[in-house]
């Protein structure tokens, strides 16, 4: 009898409940920007981020002790926030020891739906770590992209392929599963330049336009690593 | 100004609602295998198709005259009818003239949910057809994959980047959207043998197992081509 686990890719957070069961390891990716963002809010020394939904639940934190906000909608920042959903805004901040309450387009959305299980958050940040605490723990894995408000993006599903080519390199997971097939065809296709591969992309033309290229190749080559992964605890995101 | 029209691909009959607008053509694709039954059937002489949502609708046309019945229920026929869901069922069959009723797991649920749209069936048996028409006709186009049970599945997306890569080069037409770009770079990495690289997917697997591998072979290599483009009218596929 095979004890290999399983690895099954989704391709946008409203179709988590397809894949949902309750009991696998959830991998939530927004590669543009949000896992980006939560990966360098704690490597900067962020406490804790609590992923919110809407403008309103974040901006009741404004002014509290301890708290910064930060939203973005369609990629731009909002007016009356902190911080918006650039890595950048967060590297060398005041942010040390503070609770970093985030709403953004798709990212939190896909924390959120996956509440119920457990949840880490993933990029090429701490890619490698994520990838270890997985084989560590051989669980049954479900890498849940963000997409773009309920369609597919390319971004996510090339960083599921990647996670998915380290995690079933070492024998211990299986898969059946299409769109992990075709995220792995993606992430090959892209030979190792995704920041090039995806000028096609609609995400990365919509961050072009806004001026915001910078952040699009920190997020895909990220200058340094994390070890840190940050995991759901309740409605909060901690440090593993 | 540019009077380029647009292309889009929706990977599930699910996330339809997510790319309607009411006034795209809508090119419903489930190639494995209602809609390569579909034009199968009209090739052999059938009349009209009437596609339902469940097994009760259908087998109230049971017994009709002029009417046959077909249904699939995960891959399988069912019990109590005429027909099922593979092409070869349809040749040299006694169908000429009549009205089909058919039920799928998901090419039907994919054209209910189209139905507010002008919705034509295309596989690789008509595609040629189905590219002129669209040409032709120059309306923005979603190329909607039925996927299987809401989720992706390979096989459609593969023939949706057939078929946009007929109807881009012709220049007439722009893309901004990443399940295309994604659709076409399957396609490539087919190489020419659809059959070969669908050997990993879930559906040519499940296929297999039931024995029905030459359907997938005729279903991705037809030996004949139909120039029969089906059309929704109300209820009813007819030809156009």
């Amino acid at each position: 009898m095979s004890d290999k686990k399983n690895i099954q890719v989704c391709f946008t957070a409203d179709q988590f409940s397809k894949y949902s069961d309750g009991k696998s390891t959830v991998v939530v990716v927004d590669v543009l920007r949000a896992t980006s963002v939560i990966s360098t809010a704690f490597m900067e020394g962020v406490k804790a981020i609590i992923p919110v939904q809407n403008l309103d639940e974040a901006l009741s934190f404004k002014g509290k002790e301890g708290y910064i906000i930060a939203a973005e909608r369609n990629a731009k920042p909002i007016e009356g926030f902190d911080y918006g959903n650039s890595p950048f805004h967060y590297i060398n901040a005041d942010v040390i020891g503070k609770t970093l309450v985030l709403t953004t387009t798709n990212g939190t959305k896909a924390i959120y739906n996956a509440k119920d299980h457990k949840v880490i958050t993933a990029s090429y940040i701490n890619i490698d770590a994520v990838a270890n605490h997985l084989l560590d723990e051989h669980n049954n894995i479900i890498i849940l992209c963000s997409g773009w408000k309920g369609v597919f993006n390319l971004e996510d599903p090339i960083f599921a392929g990647s996670l998915a080519t380290l995690l079933l390199s070492s024998g211990k997971y299986d898969s059946n599963c299409d769109s992990l097939f075709a995220s792995r065809q993606l992430m090959n296709n892209s030979n190792g330049n995704i920041f090039k591969f995806l000028s096609e992309s609609s995400h990365r033309k919509r961050l072009k336009s806004l001026n915001m290229e910078n952040d699009t190749r920190f997020c895909l080559a990220p200058p340094v690593k994390s070890t840190i992964i940050p995991i759901l605890e309740g409605s909060k995101l901690v440090i593993l």
